[in-house]
This record gives structure tokens, C-alpha cells and sequence, in this order.
């Protein structure tokens, strides 16, 4: 079985925060946080299939500290769990004061994908975590994917309330 | 104490697809319904309070159907919870067949809000369901709280086992 | 002959002031209303036709009052007429004050799409309108629907008089 | 009094026309092209008056050929009639096919805009037409004006018609 | 062989200088500038040859002075070398100051694009400066072509210093 | 004097490659390609100076591979050379090729920015490479920087032969 690290997934783009992505609270707006987050993820679980994948959910989405255009942002992406063809990936956004030049973790995410069945011939790799950090989030996987079998078994209850209206 | 219906928190935005959001697979950008998402939910939640709130977080964010060109999307918010400062708010988006003229749920999600402190005399109103989807997702707010709850509860200790690299 | 109610052809999207949108005079970009009326009128008119529908032209476009960041909008457009394959869409832009909850009407138009010759088997319904509001600008196809005609007579001379320098 | 010629009023944008712009029949899609519009007919505005300058409406707006990627495209707008703070643009959209190199006439409308009370000692210029195209525009500016004027007697009967919901 | 003018292959797009696309210093936005320049020299080589070109590259790239939204601009494109397959763009971007009507030039670039292989029956036409800056723009050509190939001849030497992680 | 390794000032970018910035031959446009850049050469400049900062020019700007939806990019950014006011940044744009895991640079380029007078007490550090790479891209600062003079000395002559049309 092939094996992958955490760090040969980690994904990083870092961003200046533009004016036209301020809310009215001069902070960035959460929209754009969460597409900069959906790109970043994305490209996280392409290194460890080379194929099609559609990204299933999120969970365990915070907003830990507002970003204004005072930052700069760093987004960092791994995957920290691989069961099936399901792939998670962690995000957090680190943003950094320019005047003081100090930092802090104003968002993290949980992300789920799948990698699709028109892929041939997948192989997933097994994962290896290295720093503390990532043996962290591994380790939180096995009941963060249990969490996530049990809300989707509700599912067709949960869908069927819902009216098309 | 005041009151509010759901439906006078309803907020509604009909979208074309447009070719400039599609991803890969030719289905409508992950960051991109996310970024609808935000947007729609942060109105539904202007219609409880008259004054700054924050995104503070989002769970159960599902996307059941991949959503293409030949359809339309319409994106459904309303209030399903009110706990001291905090507004949950509830979104579906309905994606609709140009050629058959089916409709399906692609896409749900519940967004927690947080009306900011800095808000002067702020009265947060009574919530009041009517319809059976309301019933239904208004029902399930108080579980949704607690799991919130203890997820609040770890986050000094989840924080501290991120670097800030 | 089918029926379409007005109501069935409703089309609304509420919206957010994004300060990126905004002009030098602090009010929403008169391109950036006039792309947001587009995609929702368009909209409207796929509720009467599943088929392909090309935009011929606006007139009465007023813009009545300034949208500043302190408001939301909301645009809601309706089919106010139909005649052989044209459709003519009515859409009003109402915009909410965030502080003092007060509304007006801040932008309204009529456009004209029409059902392309390429659509197989189109079966034009017949519009029933149902509020006052409804029937009001619905009275008032038949007239714009000359001075339309008569306009469109003067096509030819009228574009012989331009260069294509 | 001063005078300005037309040709001191002509702005002109030339613009590729790309494909995040098209719509679902891989053309053009008429926000964008109306977007544009209201950015050219703007600059052509202000070169009249240097001050404060408000977009009041929009007639005449038609689609007479679709533009598809096999294009390029240029905006010019000129203004063709001055009246109290009143000022009209006409703006034709140029496009021209690549490969066979021929041109036609996409579009056109008639702007009108108003330079705001706020501007302090405004000094209207006199309009002056030169080409046999200039002179043919504003020789209808009179007609066009009588027209808006009779529309614009109506505003208030017709917004009573509307409703705020 | 057939001919050309500089005349006849200039680019205009005069453009408003947007909030959203203003940096931290409350001016445009390099990147901004940099994507309205590579869209105008992309047209004005467009005239000369119908088909296939690719930018190659750009130098002489220089910013002369920052562009405030109390500035309209007008980017300006013309070609000013054609040699084989290849074409060279000069664009200036003049900004022009609403207030006291002074302008300036605020960035000028010479961008080299090639008329792809695959284009059939490719004829380049020559050349031909009419007025004193095109004459001066075009007479320094041959040194920059001198410049570009001893460039072009350290490109493997350049590239094999480079790493790929 | 305090030092700076180029590593410290490394900006990394990944990104996805959208259908909505492709151009008519379907590779990435470059106005798209030279905005990335500008963003990603300016964070690298911020690490150098906490302080405002302008862009000068870019030169040796050369693209040297098309880039297609088929692929990723990641967008490097580092300093290789400090003098006075003066930083110059080296951007390349790895492209990785999504199904056979290949590699090649696509783009490259030189950016000179310069940290503003405005500034307070601006103490600039010494630049220290260690890699292979960054030393001969620090090694070659020295000749392009007297390129640079030598070109910034004509910018009188140059400017005077430009029109302000």
C-alpha cells in the first residue's frame, strides 16, 4: 500500500485582504473566507488522488477572529484522514498584523470529500502524520468520521421534511 | 417580548448558473455556493436584529447534488433558533431542471450568527414556526445548541494544538 | 390554451450592498443594478418558456433613488405581458433601510425578451394577472407594446445613420 | 457660453470578449453587456461637466445582434443632447468577427444622467454635432426629451401603483 | 506586401477607476493594472494579424505614478515592431484628473506576443509610423529585439537554476 | 544591520486554474496570470518592510509554458535583492499537470518595488540566500539593478516623446 504524508498534502496560498472583499463591518466578508477555504481544500485532497473528486460537506466550520484589511492571510490546507474514498481536510487561515507583525488563527475547517467512482483504478494511499500537529487532527478522525455516518444516516429523514417550495 | 414568524425571516435568492462558476466536472463551484450561502443567510439574519452580527461559525453544511448549467438554483434562508445573542439560520438551496422542470435539494446548511455586543438596547424576539419544515427545523435547534456547546467548550484546547507557521 | 398566473412568474433575489460595488458617490454602480435586473428578469421569463430566450430590449429604466451600503435590496421582477414569442418583464428594486427599517422603491424597468425560432414546439400560456399591482401594469402592455412596434419600424433608417468606425 | 463638439465628449472602450461572460447560449450575456454601457455612457458624462453626475434612466436600450467569443467589441458613447443638468449619452456597441473581419452594429441606448444640485457654479456647455451620425442623434434629443418628460409626469401615478412587499 | 499604420492597429479603453480595485494605499491595484494592460495589447496585435497569437512576455515595465479613484484612465495600445512572428505592443495609460482636468502619464509597457504555427497562410504586414511618437517608438524596436534575443538566448541556462518544489 | 534569509520571505500561492480565466486558445489569460503575480510579489516585499510599499516595474517578464484547465498552479515568490529603498522580487509559476503528476515552470519575472519615504525609522536588512537557486538569483541583482539605472535615466527623454491623446 502507498503512503502519503501530511506534508506532501499540505497546500498554502497566502492573500492580501482587498478592500472589494469587505463587509459592513469592515472585516472580510465571510463568503470570501469560505471560497478561499473551498479552493485551498480542493487542491489538499488532489495530492492524494489524481482524479475526480467533489467535495460532500463541512463541518465544524469557525470564524475564531474577524480579518480586516490590516492583514495579510495565510491559508493551510492538509488531509488528515483517508477512509474508503472519503478524504478529509483540515484548513486554518492564519492572519497577520503588519504593524505589529504578531498572528493568530482567526479560522479552521473540517472538509470532506469524495473521490468519484468514474476514477479507475483508485488507490488510496494510507496517511502518515509526523508533526504534533497533525497527529492531533489524525487522531480526532476516527470519531469525527463517526459523527459524520451517524448525521448521514438521518439524512432521507432530514430531506424529507424539507418542502420544494 | 417581542415576536417573529420564520417566514418574516425568509430570505430568497434566485440565481442563474453561470459558466464562470463551474468547476472541473462542469458543476457549480464548491466556493461558490458557499459564498451564496453566506451572503443569503447573513440577510435572513438582519430581519431578527437591526444591527452588526457576525458569522461565528457553520455545521452540517451537506451538498447532496452536484448543480450544473442546465439549471437553476434558488437559495432559501430562514431562522430556525434564537438563543441569547446567538441566530441560527437555516439554508436550502433548490436546484431546478431548465428541461424537465424537476426540483431537487442540492444543497443545506445551519450558520450560528452572533449580534455583537457592541449592538446598543438589543432585543432579541420571541421565534415562531409555522409550517411543518419549520416545526421540524426549529424543533431540532436545542440538540443543535449543545453539540455547539461542547464543541465551544474544546476550543481552547483545540486552538492549542495548532501551530501559528 | 395553458394558463401562467403573474405570481407563478415571480422572481426574487435579495441582496447585499457590497462596498466593492459601489461609486464614487458612495451609491450602487448603475452597471452593477443593471446586471443584477438582467439576471433575475431573464429568470422570470424561463418560468413562462423552458426553451432558449435572447434579451431584445429594456425601456422605462429609471433609476428612482440612490442604493447606499447602509440598505439591502430587494429585486423581484414578474411577466407583465406576452405576445406571439415575445415576453415583457416588469422588475422593481426595492431597497431596505438597515437602521430605521423603512422601504422604497428604488429602481424599476420593463424588458423585452422573446422565445428564439430554434425552440421546438412553443406553446405561449396565457397570463393572468391576479393583485391590483398585477393588473395595473399588465393593462398597460397593449400600449407599450405599440410604441415598441413602432420604434422597432424605425430600426432600419435608424441604424443606417451610424457608422461602423 | 462654452461649447463642446461632440467628438470632445466620445469615449470609446475596445474589450475581448471572454468566456466567463457568456450566458447559456454562448453569448454575451446582457448584464455584462449593460454593465459596460453604464461605465462608458458615464465617462462620456463627464467630460461635460467635471462634478458630481447621477445616472437617472435608461430608453431605447436594444439588443440587435448577440455576441458570441468569435468577437471583439468596442463601446463608444458620445453625448447627444444637453438640457438644464440634464445630459443624454448615445452609446453603439461595435463588434467585429475575427475571422472574416466584418463589423455590425450589437447595440445601442440612450442614457440619461444629471449632474447633482451639490455641485457648486455649474456651467453647462452648448453641444455641437459635426458628423452627418452627430448631427442625426441630437437633431432627435428634442423629440426624446418631450417623451422623458411625459414619462417622468407619470412617475408618481405609477409608483403609487407598486408595493413596497 | 500589405501594410500597415500604427494608426490603424491602435486599442483604446478608457476605464473608471473602481473602489473594489484600490490597494492599501488607495491606489489601482497593480494586478488591476496589469490585466487591463494585457487585454488592450492583445487587441491592438489582434489588428494586425487574424488568428492565433500568445503573449510571450513583457519588459519595460514601469509604473510612473499612482492612479487615485479622483482619476479616469485611458489605456492605449498600438504596435510598434513586427519582425517574423512576432509583434510588439506599446501601451501607455494616461490618467486624467476630474477635478482640474490635467493629465498625466501614470504606466507605459512594451509587451511581445507571437502569432502562433498554427495559424495557415500567415502574412505579416509591414509596419508603418505616421506621427513623431510612433516614428520614436518604433525606431527603438530593433535595439529591443537585440535586448529580447540575448535574453532569449540564457533561457535554458536561466530556467536549469530554477527548482520545481 | 539585521539580515533576512530569501526563505523568510518566500510567498506561496496554489490555485486552481478556472474555466472563467481561460482565454479563446483555452489557456490561463494573462492578465489573469499577471495579477497573481502582482498580489504574490508584494506579500514577498511585505516580509522585507512593515510598511507601505509601491510597485516600480517589472521586467524579464516571460511566459514561457500556455497554462490549461488541466493543471494547478503554484504561484513563489522571494526576495533576491535589497538596495536602498529598492526590493526585488523573483516570481515563478510552477504548473503541475493534474494527470500525469508533471511539472514545469510556465512563467517567470522580476519585480522592483520600493518601500515609500513615508515611512518612519525604515531600516532595511540584509538579504541572505542559502539555496543553490536563491544564490544565483541574488548573484544576478547586482547587473539588472544597473540595467534598471541605465534604462531610469532615459525616463525624461522617453516620457517627453510620448502624446498625452
Amino acid at each position: 500500500m502507498k503512503q502519503i504524508t501530511c506534508q506532501e498534502t499540505k497546500t498554502i496560498s497566502e492573500r492580501i485582504v482587498f478592500a472589494a472583499d469587505l463587509n459592513d463591518k469592515q472585516t472580510l466578508f465571510g463568503g470570501k473566507t469560505l471560497s478561499l477555504l473551498d479552493e485551498n481544500a480542493g487542491l489538499a485532497s488532489f495530492k492524494v488522488v489524481h482524479g475526480k473528486i467533489a467535495t460532500a460537506g463541512y463541518d465544524h466550520v469557525n470564524f475564531w477572529h474577524p480579518i480586516t484589511t490590516e492583514k495579510h492571510i495565510k491559508i493551510e490546507s492538509i488531509v488528515t484522514g483517508i477512509s474508503g474514498r472519503q478524504i478529509e481536510v483540515f484548513t486554518k487561515i492564519i492572519s497577520q498584523d503588519l504593524k505589529d507583525d504578531t498572528s493568530e488563527i482567526a479560522f479552521t475547517s473540517f472538509c470532506t470529500l469524495v473521490a468519484l467512482r468514474s476514477n479507475k483504478s483508485l488507490e488510496m494511499p494510507k496517511l502518515v502524520p509526523e508533526t504534533k500537529e497533525e497527529q492531533y487532527l489524525c487522531a480526532g478522525f476516527a470519531k469525527r468520521l463517526i459523527e459524520r455516518r451517524e448525521n448521514f444516516q438521518k439524512k432521507d429523514d432530514f430531506l424529507s421534511h424539507l418542502s420544494l417550495d
